[in-house]
């Protein structure tokens, strides 16, 4: 069975800062934080990304992000919250472990959002028909 | 009762390019695409974000972003998806109803992660001791 760093941290053969744990997740700090107390969020059970998860470990990783959420604002003071999931290589994930960031913000601490772009004329239109007709098949 | 953008969009008051809806949550395109075919995805129930969502409303509108996740892969040939939710203004929030991104990922579409930084010596375990006690707590 293939095997990732989190796997090794869940069966404690790795170290980790480990800040909250239920049946089927497991809540530990990133090693390298954007700000301290920045969170990574894994299910106990290995699936690469958000194209494998099943509903009910989705909803328990969710569960969990949300606790941590909380208590990043009450523990750290925290004046914000992001949560991110990155999916395949391409949108920056690196271990292939499903896992959440959960992330405390503050005001002016310096992390700029990326800026969209407007759609062309008409553009918008044939994306959205696109996606809409694979919606309607699956 | 306070309303949003998204309630507008959600009664068709205002015009959006909508691509998936369901009982309780509706997937439409953001205007300002960061790659086209960025989708957002809300609950029909008003509520801010993070903070006051509940389990069932989480779940549900997880597994329409799951949905979205699969047709960008399908349908616009994406590489990897981004799926990100902002809490509160010092996180990037704007619109004050919870919604997710989901934002189709390319090799080389030159968008630059953040960079985390290494905690000081004993920072993370005081870090962790803080969040642990809000946790056992709550």
């Amino acid at each position: 069975m293939e095997d990732t760093v989190f796997m090794k941290i869940i069966r404690r053969e790795i170290p980790a800062e480990i800040i909250y744990e239920d049946e089927e997740t497991l809540a530990f700090l990133d090693v390298k934080p954007l700000n301290p107390g920045h969170t990574l969020v894994v299910p106990k059970k290995l699936v690469r990304n958000i194209f494998d998860v099943d509903d009910k470990m989705l909803a328990a990783v969710m569960c969990t992000a949300q606790k941590i959420s909380i208590a990043l604002r009450e523990a750290l003071s925290s004046d914000g919250v992001n949560i991110g999931i990155n999916n395949e290589s391409a949108a920056g994930q690196i271990v292939f472990h499903f896992h959440v960031h959960v992330i405390p913000r503050y005001v002016n601490d310096g992390y700029e959002h990326w800026h969209g772009k407007e759609y062309l004329p008409g553009e918008s239109e044939k994306v959205a028909s696109k996606l809409r007709a694979k919606l309607l098949k699956n």
